[in-house]
This record gives C-alpha cells, sequence and structure tokens, in this order.
C-alpha cells in the first residue's frame, strides 16, 4: 500500500530519499522535518500510506499514541526544552498527504504565540449548542 | 487524583462547572472550547489529572487516541468541514495544566495558514544531525 514514486514519505519510508531517522520500528518510522518550525521538529508517519488521522487503522493507534509520548520525552528531554507541541493536520495545512505527526520542541517566549490566530468566539445568534448537538450526532451514530 | 477547586477541567468532570459535552465515558471527556479558534472546536481531556501527554498512563493512550480519531470524524461530518487540526500543547501555550488534545475544524482559507510562524531551517554550523542524535540517545537509552 505504499506509493514510493509519488509519495515524499513513502519515498523516505523506502530509504529512496534521506532522512535524519530518530526511531524506526516495523510499523513506525520518525525523523525530523527538514524545513523545522523549531530545529529538532520531529515527524512520525506509520509505513503504511494513510493519509489522514482517522484512517490509521485501529491495530496500529496504539503504538502510534505510545510512539508520539516516547518521542515527547525524546524531544524535551533531548533538546532540553520545557515543552512541546504535538499535532496532526488532516487535509487543511498538511503539506505532504501522507499522515504525519509533529512534535516541535517548545520554549516560552518562542515567537510561536500567535499560532492560534484570532478566535472566533460564540454569539448569541449561533450559540455552542448547535455545535455539540452536530458533533454528538455522529459519535451517537456510530455502530 | 482529581483536583476539584483548583483545576478547571477536573471542576467540569466532576460536573462543578457547566460545559458542552459531546463525548462521556468512564475514562474521558469531550467538550466545545468555550474560546474556540473556529467554532466547534472540541477538547478532550482524561477525567485522571495529568499534566501534559507523557503522563498519561499508558493504559489510557489507547482509547485516547482511538477517541481523538472518532471526534476527528465527528467534527469533520457533523461540521460538513474537509479537514481538521488534532493538537496537545504541553506546557509552552498550554493555558489549562490538565492534558488536552484539541480538534479544531479546519477549511481552506480558513486564516490559520500563518499558524506555524516562521521556520527556523538548519544552517552549516548547527545541522540536523546533532539535533537527532540528541534525540535518538533519549529514545535508545529507554528500557
Amino acid at each position: 500500500m505504499t506509493r514510493a514514486g509519488t509519495c515524499t514519505f513513502c519515498r523516505i519510508v523506502k530509504g529512496e530519499l534521506a532522512a535524519s531517522v530518530v526511531l524506526d520500528t516495523p510499523d513506525l518510522l520518525a525523523f525530523l522535518d527538514t524545513k523545522p518550525v523549531f530545529r529538532g521538529h520531529v515527524l512520525l508517519v506509520p509505513k503504511l500510506h494513510v493519509t489522514t488521522y482517522k484512517e490509521l487503522p485501529a491495530e496500529l493507534v496504539p503504538e502510534f499514541a505510545l510512539t508520539a509520548q516516547r518521542l515527547e520525552v525524546a524531544v524535551e528531554t533531548g533538546l532540553a526544552v520545557p515543552g512541546s507541541m504535538v499535532l496532526v493536520n488532516n487535509v487543511v495545512s498538511q503539506s505532504v498527504p501522507h499522515l504525519h505527526l509533529h512534535v516541535i520542541p517548545r520554549r516560552p517566549k518562542d515567537g510561536l504565540r500567535f499560532w492560534l490566530g484570532p478566535r472566533h468566539p460564540y454569539t448569541d445568534d449561533d450559540p455552542p449548542e448547535g455545535y455539540a448537538r452536530r458533533i454528538r450526532a455522529v459519535l451517537d451514530r456510530e455502530p
């Protein structure tokens, strides 16, 4: 299910493109982002080609999530930073359409304080209840 | 291990503070952020009070991660958006010191394109290999 030749991360997984690898397991690979938000910025990918987090097969989710914890510890401890940001972009802002989890080292006042952008508060005309209802409706109809 | 009276999210878990709840399991609670980046912005928290992702007990990690997948589907489908951002801030930029995973609905050109801020490229004087080595050193010394 890899797509070597078309997908950058599949090519890294197959060893066709070089990367600074930090972790390699039978199902997962972690390596440095070549355009780091901050130096030491790690990407964790499944070797299986899937696009978004929701598509990661359930049997791979526990190892993926536990490995993200290990990477959080390794980035914070190894780079001696007090914090980190762990995130996945699905579709929007996703530069490579192969699931990748970012582990980004963070320091206080590192310049990323504006990343959240403007907030979009709820209003009386557009209150939170409608949003919660629409989200719950999907959760409730799952098997 | 909850800290009712001091921690905002523990108070929500205990029902002492109101929230627009979307999911409630024995170990986890998901509800709308009251200051959404975009409306429908969900927070997933463990009922157990832990501060950062790395501190989430291993036995809770699979359900936490699988529930994040369900919330990704529910937010994207329920709110009819093409994408999402799933993230955890650890310590830095973490407004409430109780682990919370954000599931934020995303649309193309939604104004969040600058969230990554300026990149900090590697240089010849500060190449990636040193960072990879420091991160691997922590991973390698784990049991």
